[in-house]
């Protein structure tokens, strides 16, 4: 009697090749209307859901293929809980918030939280799933950051914009024939410059799932970080009164006028009602994309 | 209209995951007949092959599920060729000779060649193969070795042999409950001590089939191996002629003491006329066979 | 008999222990009078006094509580001196600074100087320094500068803005309950961005005592600095010849126009007349300081 | 109002300083009758007292000043539980288990179990700490293990043997003028040479003691190591009935034969009688004892 | 009969010895008239050539000493080629380039393409580069780049601008007794800042020559290159014919309205019709030069 | 007028390329009575001088080609001085000593002393350096030893025996094409395997002139190592007095009986009058010299 595992196990090197060997292929011929394919990194699961989430949603109800990579595991940002037992329940709650945003992947790296590094063994993890997923757009945050975490994902992703062209780096990967688009996600630091919001998309229709989908992360969103801002105290217990409690914590936050400019430059004057956005930078270290290409990969404007 | 690419990568994580739970399974309740499941672990592509194809090619035979797995790409041991070019040849050839082998898998982890250290990262890496395979048996060479690469790949993987059971190391890839037996190949080095062959396999009827899946790293065996012997001008162009030159180069070595006696345990008088064996030492730092167990884990003997 | 070390051992680790329950406990309920608790790094030791050695004069004389960190040893900068042999008159040399600017502690951390690198290790040496030390303020240059080991000790102390609230990371020292405000010490470089004095303190009062601290670096002040300068000949050899000479060095050098802004915004009219300042940044990482903040971290505008 | 921190910091670098030169001063006139200084180093909070519990005990018992110190911080060998949480709980365990030992200390530095590695950076916590403690004698594992944390715990250590007495070697702290004895505890590997027993110490009047100082290691003894066992099922919930389980666990392991000898050796015909023993090899790379030297560092043989 | 290897290595150490002496006697006293000293980093055999070949052939006509280190050795940047064998050929090509610029030296270091980290050692072979040059004027990279090779370049050169004078940091190579002037090489990057040129460079006289130059670098311009913008069909089989491909693929780029005015400034009016033009920008952290400094520096503009 | 350095630098590549190529040209064609070329490797300089100085002299007679290569700069095994400075003196002495061993060359790499670790950077100088030398026999130390460093050289000298002849490692410098053969210097551990003697040299007629060599070593002999054994008082300060002390400190140790009766083989019946010898053990990982090869090598027995 064969065993489960070994059978499958047999047949996983096949699929995986044939993976590779669709998106090789999908290069050479990519279809004028196939689905847009982004991937955003964040340094911890739950990252790429505040930086990106709302997006994700509305790119997945269109038919596009979004993954989050989250390149740590979360294993130190907690109170009481910590290491791979912490990992572990980490890791099932950003699966189930992938499953809440849509989005076709939610994979999380191993590597220990709060020591993440630049190194290239990092480096070469991002390039391999920026080329596996055969991405238009990458997300990352920008390297000036509070957490040397986000910092260092920044760093590492930035670094990738040009090796994922490059066959002899990761040679055990195809690599991509064209750069991607690379964006920063935002954020409020002004040094040594201020975040520039060259899109904003307007989140409002879809705020409600997006915070329904960051309720998942129950160990950071109603344990850490309320933890952190001494406010455990006042997270309800009730699983319906908790997620009331987030979406009044978290959303509705005033745009800056930096972000309200983008959403009329975008949205026209209907822009101005808009009370729930994401804003990107363009990175200029990947194909540096036209007004026409973001309209393309940002496909909200119409 | 989907994108393939898309479509696959959206079943892979469903399939990886199914594969993890299927191992994690197998765990609780082992069948009595479920075939064996071997692990090889070797420097560079050829290395596997060379230690223990033989063996490989009796397990299979039996249906029992091995899987070699090569640190390094290979991408340093060629006269002319290098980089990611020759790794991405190298790992041709050994999908090519896995196959000869008649193995479920053969794996080139993507290390440069002649820079094998060995870091934690490395030891990640051979942990996370060893219980995704679920390993009853580990095979590796030991951490004494005129090549550092070899050297440290017989470090790292004995490094294994209690981690793997750990939940809290590489939390994202669920442990195994029991340490394998871990095994040392066989090599001739003398210093600090001489390799003790605990088992010694009769590879006499396969040992034409291993020559013709070696044959499949023709970078190896008809370009670097001949150009560093300086015997080059001698491998003849022709496929036919050259593994006729590859079996008389490579077969009919005439074996030690140590291994006579270690066949004559084994297969009894009968093993007094063998001519070509691969011998393994139990290494102390795993489970510690009985020879119950070591015939179970060899059954060749009967 | 005992042993006078075996006894003080003995005691050492309680008397450590209670000075952390101490500093834990002291979160909970901070006086409204207690003194500030104020932490300043540097790369060699004679960088915090350079930076920041006339505002530790004046808070010390207010009763609060100062502590000096060198990153490194100071074992390398020296036309004919080097290694631990210099690294001990430098850390001599650095406690008598401590005593002349009546400073609580002055620290001088055994990492090689010209060789500080920011790595996980460092940053835990400073995020231990400032939970033990309860910080209100941490100082630290900025992460652009002319010398690399400047440029590590401003990217790590950056890096522990966050981190110092952290339990899992550093699990041996208890965490801080709130992020510290971190500044940057005035530097004049003006890529990618040029400092910016948010506070500027008049140290006029004590600027001869400032020098006078300064003085015991003899080894830097009067031997390395002098000689990379080609001014060695010009160094009195008579102590108090050799002071008047650093008085003339190192004092009234014309404050720039960012600086008489900041003393006449923290300071009013009688600003304008300040000749010795010190300035400083508020860095974005640790906790926002408001303007009444600040005027309790540096008690010295009315 | 000063603040209670503030002051105990103030005298904290004097205390530690006093205890420097106290230790210092130590070397240059070692009284005759001085109590022995003992310094054990472990992989893991619970091998110094698995290795040498009970030898500990009677030197303490006799007034010597007997140190533990683990490595790592035991952060990860736990099935439910891990990172900074467990470390915290598992440096409460040890400091409990060295009370109960009656040793002077029991240190736990703060490395990642199953991390270890044989950096410069180990090897200088451990110089600092066989300096401070002016150690005679240096009990740790050998440097083959099937746990590479106990390899590399073994190597580090063996690799300060030269280093303690070179002052530009960590010259933060004082060298030692004497190369302190260095000893290997036991255990049962035979590659590439079994343990040799150089001295074994009759524990049989302490074994109770040392049972009962282990059972501090709650996590360890009653929770980890009966699961990674699978024998977690038959612990028992009770304390004193769990102790009892523990006694029957740890203690009476038949001596083996090199062990007896030495017994022999030592203690003379009444060495057969001995049933609980704990062994130590010479190390070649400290200073070399005599028999007489011996008999000194170990005053348990008449 | 003596090894002619054996008298030439006999009398190396010597010459390597009185150039050592040479330079450092050269830092005591060098004549008004000496020639110019410069060095130019890339990351890559190729970038001083784009960077600041047009200049080097101008200051090499004019008798100065210019010499081209490459930090990495050019093994990954080709589609088909790698390793050891596409460094040797990368060598050579430059050393051919370096002939045809003029200049004294065409140095690769032996570091991975695509793998350069800025670590100590590297710094380290910067450093001795620098001093073993006696630069007068040290150019390189900015630290923000969409490679991280050339990232990294530019942050390692730049560490390197006053650790060139301290005597314990590579004490094997005698330090400069005074900083150099650092600059940076033109780019067009925005963020964090956009490259000034503070100095810009007429090199229309030159223009062919350098195309000249760089069609030595084959692998790079008419293979890997092109390769990567997809143009590799378009180039000209024929030596002549690629050569032309390569003169208008690569010159006659509009210059933009910075290095416009710098022309101005240096050449006056005559400056507005420069066509092709190496811009430069003062680091702040080697030697400042003045206006006057820069005309000796770059003795073009007369 | 031209620059004495740029001349003499313009020149050096051209050199050193020349050097290469004859290097590389030797291997091809050796003349049958071509000069040995040895190459030994220590730790520390001064430690190829005690391991191998009496053959270095009695080869160097022959007119043979000798080089010793200390890894590290010796810069810190002193009491009061360290660092760049130590660093320095060491070098001169080491060139000092070189000159009366009367051997063609002494390098010292600058590589701080006490913190040699085996990585590949080391590992690849110790490459370079053994193929311009063009090696036919290396010596080190074993790779077990009371010192880090000199184990680590051992590591890293064994690391090269196949490496050197692997043209894509370290390809900026042309591959041996034969494996040299490898020796280790005596020691005396026992672990985990004793020094094994398979030649022994006869040193009586120049061990005067090794200790009038290692006299050179004026920091090390006369300062270092008497003040770590407590004898730095009875060094005399005249300098033929304290060489006639050094005499006595140094020869005539009685040879132990493995030495002995490998003199006895090399030498015969008069090999039992020796009182000085070097004895070398064949490393099973370079070529395996015969008994005529290890004559033509060592060209003392007749």
């Amino acid at each position: 009697m064969a065993h489960p595992c070994s059978r499958l196990g047999r047949w996983l090197p096949l699929l995986l090749a044939l993976a590779a060997l669709a998106a090789w292929g999908a290069h050479l011929a990519p279809a004028a209307d196939a689905p847009l394919r982004i991937i955003v990194f964040g340094a911890h699961p739950d990252d790429c859901d505040l930086d990106a989430g709302g997006s994700a949603i509305l790119w997945a109800q269109k038919g596009h293929a979004v993954k989050f990579v989250s390149l740590t595991n979360g294993d130190a940002g907690h109170q009481s809980e910590g290491g791979g037992a912490l990992a572990k329940r980490r890791r099932l709650e950003a699966q189930e918030a992938g499953r809440r945003f849509g989005i076709a992947e939610y994979e999380v790296l191993d590597n220990h939280d709060g020591e993440l590094e630049p190194t290239l063994a990092v480096r070469l993890e991002v390039i391999r799933r920026i080329r596996r997923w055969n991405a238009d757009l990458v997300i990352a945050p920008r390297p000036n950051d509070y957490h040397p975490d986000h910092r260092n994902t920044g760093l590492v992703v930035q670094d990738t914009a040009y090796m994922v062209v490059v066959p002899n780096v990761a040679p055990d990967t195809p690599p991509l024939r064209k750069n991607p688009v690379y964006m920063y996600a935002q954020d409020h630091f002004q040094r040594p410059n201020p975040f520039r919001p060259d899109v904003a998309v307007d989140i409002d229709s879809v705020i409600d799932r997006k915070i329904q989908a960051i309720d998942a992360h129950v160990s950071q969103f109603y344990e850490w970080l309320p933890w952190v801002d001494g406010k455990l105290d006042g997270v309800p217990k009730d699983p319906a009164a908790r997620l009331a409690w987030l979406q009044q914590w978290r959303s509705f936050r005033p745009l800056n006028d930096d972000v309200k400019a983008a959403l009329r430059k975008w949205y026209g004057p209907k822009g101005d009602a808009v009370k729930n956005a994401e804003a990107f930078e363009i990175c200029e270290y990947g194909s540096r994309p036209t007004d026409a290409d973001l309209r393309r990969l940002f496909p909200f404007f119409d």
